[in-house]
């Protein structure tokens, strides 16, 4: 079964969009980054423009290393599933996704949250796994590190299948509800899963029944080997960097697509969705001149922070505009993020950059900028082209930037009869197959 | 200052209301327990009525010690900040109060939920402290039995602790964001706590500011001693067993009173809150006739392994209709739910019951049986006599319960001048106080 169609899904790292500063853009609108209304809207606009899944990037910290963290960034967020139940009844066809850090929670807790997102929104429910990166994560749930990347990716593998198991535990008509006889539910259909694992002991069932998806689809975003081998053992889509060559992004496509063949999936049950941030303009100049506010509103000392942070060496008191040199760690010793590492150390890898330019091209990796046409060309080269099968969408920009891909790019996909000119279907998991 | 009017909160024990198996009644509606419609029209009902909050209990597991739980009775609930989310935003004064269990969270998550739904209410969100009673909710989590009953009150103890410094980690006005100098928030104003405990380690701050309320309302139902000195220290609302004459209630009421000012804390400031199920017929004989159905529909069967439940001691194949004898233990020797089980004690204590009338006797407890007259004249007296700042309203049968006390008991009671003719304030915290 080969996709007919691509699939976006609007991905919301911040609330402000992709940028660690477009809270400062013109548009941007920090003072509703609390109200639900503001989510909603952006939604709803996603739905109009036939989005998959609206998805809730999270993370649990403030990024209080650095002053400028505090000072410079938004370091708040609504809790994901508090603010999807509300999205569930604000929108009719979009997918729900609420990222879950597989470290600092319970799988109980989360099989229950999925179950109970996917029973409010009628089957659009879904989950972003993530291990957690930084240390400050530990620091706020009684632990003085993070675990070791290899560790969280084992504890990764087992809340997923504990999940899956708990999302199991009811049977389809194991509750019947039948007020004559007094069963409310068949008891033979409903029943302890016994897990006793590496991390977990649980030993169900789950507090409510089987939901419309059953297993709410499984979002990913590992890039190391652990990584992509837990995304293609279990994962519904997978999120990917999105720089690079054509060439590039085919040879990650076809990863994933043997690793899920490997692990003895279709490889279609994967939707390979690389990370797409549009910058829109009438014109290629107008896209430019966006383009460029965006990194530019961007403090150098932030710049410095972040680059500090990502490569964990402070680098912070260091002049901007100073080359930078850096000795790369080999990846397997990485304890953070190992794919973000990496990027850097492509994208500066025979370059003579400063310090400035290299936190700007790291900030601007994702960004295709240009006039609706040519940001629709770029998406069809990389869908025909089997580099991707849809994109996650990390508007630098909003609400604009969303607004213009929605009114100006999907009409352009529509036409060519690459993206679907309605729902195809009433699920996430069935949006999701590009039928 | 004296409360001028009585708080009412409807509470939700089961998705089908007060009663086990209420769901077997005429106009219950299982087949809507996991639709979010259902709760959307029972918070709006109550909205009607002004009630303060709508109220959800929780737990943690599935009660399958017995068959008969599974079989005959309503394992499954939505979760409740997902839910209590989208009741956010289909409800407009309505305070929501979530079930917390403090034994199986961590309370950056559980902060960060209140905040959310805070902010995503406008200042209506509340929760309920739970130690959680049972060894099954322990099995979910990787323990093989319950915390010990003192353990676990100092561990809630010491959560709203950690959950109330976290909300207060950012200042009021902490966040400015001025788009023009790039200042996002004030780093002098949002600040770590630094928390280091018996249970919880816990740096922050809070990856949100501060909501409407700052401190959204926390309610508790301990009666233990410790969880007596826990609601007097920290609550905003106790809920009591509305079983007991007058006499009863006004002691119990002035014991809370008195704790609170021992714990320097303003006597008004703690709402104590009976459980009340009301039974209401346009008769004394049609709401007796209900009444005596509801407690009917109870198998045999489930009544009695109930009664095992509550007692720690296996009565399942025992004969219904045996009289009922016990050595009842040291209430500081229970280790789950004291105030269960000593209710059980007090309501055997020298009468000769069989065993199905001493579970319907504690099934039915908080029942009032009667006219609206007559319900309004019980609540009356137990307002007006320093007995109850206002009441948990847990409806034996839904919805039709609900309805008939919104449209024939509040009317009598705003005319007698207790009850509030519109909602007072905008927060919950200010429409607890009954102003």
């Amino acid at each position: 079964m080969t996709r007919k169609h691509l699939v976006f899904a609007l991905g919301l790292f911040y609330p402000n969009g992709e940028h660690v500063t477009s809270w400062r853009l013109p548009d941007a609108r920090p003072e509703r980054f609390l109200d639900f209304d503001y989510y909603r809207d952006l939604a709803r606009t996603a739905e109009r423009g036939r989005f998959a899944a609206i998805f809730l990037a999270d993370e649990l910290y403030v990024w209080d290393r650095f002053e400028s963290g505090v000072e410079s960034t938004v370091n708040e967020r609504l809790e994901p599933f508090t603010l999807l139940g509300g999205l569930s009844q604000a929108t009719e066809h979009i997918g729900l996704v609420a990222t879950v850090s597989t470290t600092y929670n319970e799988p109980y807790h989360v099989a229950r949250r999925l179950a109970t997102l996917d029973h409010m929104s009628h089957g659009r429910a879904g989950w972003n796994l993530v291990t957690s990166a930084s240390d400050e994560e530990a620091w706020n749930f009684g632990r003085d590190a993070n675990l070791d990347h290899a560790v969280r990716y084992r504890r990764g593998g087992e809340f997923v299948e504990v999940v899956d198991r708990l999302l199991d535990s009811w049977d389809e008509g194991a509750v019947v509800a039948d007020k004559a006889s007094g069963r409310y539910a068949d008891p033979a259909k409903v029943r302890p899963i016994h897990h006793h694992g590496e991390f977990f002991d649980v030993r169900g069932p789950l507090n409510i029944s089987r939901s419309p998806q059953r297993r709410p689809a499984l979002f990913q975003a590992g890039a190391s080997e652990d990584g992509k081998n837990l995304a293609a053992a279990t994962a519904d889509a997978v999120f990917t960097l999105g720089s690079g060559t054509l060439d590039a992004a085919q040879d990650l496509y076809r990863d994933y697509k043997e690793r899920v063949a490997v692990a003895g999936r279709d490889p279609e049950s994967l939707a390979v969705m690389p990370m797409l941030a549009p910058v829109i303009g009438s014109t290629e100049a107008e896209a430019r001149e966006r383009a460029d506010l965006i990194l530019e509103l961007t403090p150098d000392q932030v710049a410095l922070d972040l680059l500090s942070h990502r490569l964990q060496t402070d680098l912070s008191g260091r002049d901007p505009d100073e080359i930078f040199t850096f000795d790369f760690l080999d990846e397997g010793t990485v304890q953070q993020s190992q794919s973000a590492y990496k990027a850097i150390q492509r994208l500066v890898e025979g370059r003579s950059l400063t310090l400035r330019q290299v936190y700007q091209a790291v900030a601007g990796r994702g960004f295709v900028v240009g006039t609706p046409e040519k940001i629709a060309d770029r998406i069809e080269e990389r869908f025909n082209g089997k580099a991707a099968d849809g994109f996650i969408l990390m508007a630098p920009s909003l609400p604009s930037g969303l607004a213009d891909l929605v009114d100006h790019v999907v009409p352009l996909l529509t036409q060519r009869g690459i993206y679907p000119p309605e729902y195809a279907g009433a699920t996430l998991r069935e949006n999701l197959a590009g039928r």
